[in-house]
């Protein structure tokens, strides 16, 4: 007898994510001796602690077609991690429960380091709990920072465009720099490591092009190291581009967008090493600057997604709900890279015991020893990551994108559950 | 016996500005008569006063060609207002030092108000200084505030780019907000005209979707009512998303990015109207926030163009050139609107006595009356503007665009000419 599966999507949601979906729901359809319905979690893991779940098989195929190319999270996403079985695993009970009341017998997790723990748990308690379920990870994250798979679904898509954003202000900036803006600094995202600070340094053809300064989470910010470079660059190509990513640390590890800008109220101010770059550089070397901060625009922009990018993510998904039919439990999929020109991949297994809080950090040699810019072995590794466009359809000039009638599930279990 | 054209690029530039150059260089060899070859301004108008002129006759069709498809100004910009002739007109006259020596008969410059009141002045001046010139303005603005044209070349792009990233980035926020950021705001351009700003308003096709707030410069910001509004959009649809222009005033006027904020070193912070109002919903609402600036990113963003625009813009080159060709003077190309449903346009004529120096602010009928949206009736302008799409050529998962050689034209002045 087939049984029932939840998917749920966990963490910063991406271009691409969707796409991940789409390749779950879809194969999970081809698969109906062993799948019955694919449930998803309306909030993420929050929808199956409060038994609010959505039918996705009362979904037309056309839209989870069209999910292929929707950004953001179409069934809703969730920063939450379940308390652990240290406290009193009360949650993972509650799944459980849930679980039993729909006869929810495959279990999909898609996000990053916390939700690839979180279904490594959940694999585990279920031999505990007497009650069988196979729990596949669904990898996702833009930070790129998951051990064992060559990249991360979701990644692609923002190098794509931060490289293209950086190549096109870059050209900007270059063409009024006689009397205008000399430096121009981009901040982008990854806390802890530089993987998108790394892809925009793509856009740089040449060492003329923007951009000529890229400021990594992994090496300590130099305020003079830093000035000096801008300087240099500006005598000798009239301008200077900088990528920086929002997490550069001082040399005690202080995150600088910390370290203390206070509005006329005398509130500290919120958040932008970019703005705070660029008051060093107007400063200190009284060179008129501008400053563009991308947000939720780099890891929401399915308009540049990459088509490399955009494949892998629904491979993910479609590899899940296979090995899930097989009823390999405690895994996730991986991209494996058999050859980098020309690029091909295919999809690998890792267990998640291998897999669950470990941080993938750039390597030490993808940074030149400036620590400025990045080697060509980084160009090697993230070029066939952005290759291919996929755009996606649009009506009356703008990208259409889908909303799912997301039809919740009849509830079966007596009990609330307070978060 | 054909003469020479001097073409410059001015002001801000934009992702479809190339374009009209392409218009102008492509339709100039296809009037041989009577415009022999055409010089660049290297840096806009600076190249005419240092007599450092670009020959475009020496650049392969196929690299004029893909001007179309290439963002920021190829022979360079600049942000550079002649002294008037009050001040004893000596630039004036050294440009026509330079054009005589250069058998320079047709002006075209590409730009927005202060352009085209250069551009008339070199009109009048020829008259004056016996020296015969055509000189047609070539409109340009990301700002959309020339008069007389229905639209700005270089405003439909920017535009399209607003609004597809507020789309994208409020599928992000809505699917998190949940458990993550209730509140993000997207800063614009547009300091004195809020046209950009309307444009972010086009992503929101229900009043569920973002953008639910728009701040424009031509609404004195209200803190309150802001405040007050974007309560009332989170607690009926979870999220709130605000596109605010970058000159938004208080009521008495003071721009509120230039209200005051200090870094920790006492410095005053730069810019910045999205990290102020972020900080505002933190300190008074307490609700979670980020925000975004897309600076340069929006202005410089070809690969998401409009078709529309990007037609218009190598259309009224074109149009320009085939003005002087009759021997029509002081005078500029613009957009007329023939029709919304289907739209419709066609090339018009304006003189610049009328164009120069007049702003165009938008109607006030075109915000809501609680001054917080765009009405039926703005859309309905807008609409058409960021219709179509014209991605550029990629290249390595890049957008492939153009360097020119820009070769120099040898100097025949004797003089050296001090800025």
């Amino acid at each position: 007898m087939p049984r029932n599966a939840f998917y749920a999507q966990s963490g910063g949601v991406t271009a691409v994510i969707n796409a991940s979906a789409a390749g779950v729901i879809e194969t999970a359809r081809k698969h109906r001796r062993h799948i019955g319905k694919v449930y998803a979690g309306r909030n993420g893991i929050i929808g199956a602690l409060t038994e609010d779940l959505i039918d996705t098989s009362r979904e037309p195929a056309a839209n989870i077609r069209a999910l292929v190319h929707t950004p953001g999270g179409a069934f809703g996403s969730a920063r939450y991690k379940l308390k652990g079985v240290e406290k009193g695993g009360h949650e993972y009970e509650r799944l459980i429960e849930v679980f039993r009341a729909h006869d929810i017998g495959y279990f999909f997790y898609n996000g990053g380091n916390d939700s690839a723990d979180t279904c490594l748990k959940v694999s585990q308690i279920s031999a505990k709990m007497g009650y069988p379920i196979v729990a596949v990870h669904v990898p996702k994250t833009v930070d790129n920072d998951l051990p064992i798979t060559d990249t991360c679904p979701g990644f692609g898509s923002v190098a794509k465009y931060v490289a293209t954003s950086m190549r096109e202000a870059g050209l900007d900036v270059e063409s009024m720099a006689r009397t205008s803006t000399k430096v121009f600094i981009l901040e982008v995202m990854g806390r802890h490591a530089g993987w998108i600070t790394a892809a925009t340094g793509l856009a740089q053809a040449k060492a003329a092009e923007a951009p000529h300064v890229l400021l990594f989470p992994e090496v300590a910010f130099d305020e003079q190291a830093f000035l000096g470079r801008v300087e240099d660059m500006v005598r000798r190509y009239g301008y200077c581009a900088v990528g920086a990513s929002e997490g550069i640390q001082d040399q005690d590890g202080k995150f600088l967008s910390e370290t203390g800008l206070k509005d006329a109220f005398g509130h500290s101010q919120l958040g932008g090493v970019a703005p705070m770059l660029a008051n060093l550089v107007q400063s200190r070397l009284k060179l008129k600057q501008h400053w563009a901060v991308a947000d939720y625009l780099q890891r929401a922009a399915r308009h540049i997604a990459s088509k490399t990018d955009l494949e892998q993510s629904y491979a993910v998904g479609k590899a899940a709900v296979e090995f899930a039919a097989k009823g390999m439990s405690g895994v996730m999929p991986t991209i494996v890279r058999v050859s980098s020109r020309p690029y091909r991949w295919k999809i690998g297994v890792a267990k998640l015991t291998d897999v669950a809080n470990v941080e993938k950090k750039m390597p030490r040699d993808f940074i030149t020893a400036d620590g400025f810019h990045i080697t060509a072995k980084c160009r090697n590794y993230l070029q066939p990551l952005i290759s291919g466009e996929a755009f996606p359809p649009f009506e009356n000039g703008l990208p259409k994108y889908v909303r799912l009638k997301n039809l919740a599930v009849r509830k079966k279990t007596r009990s609330d559950f307070k978060l």
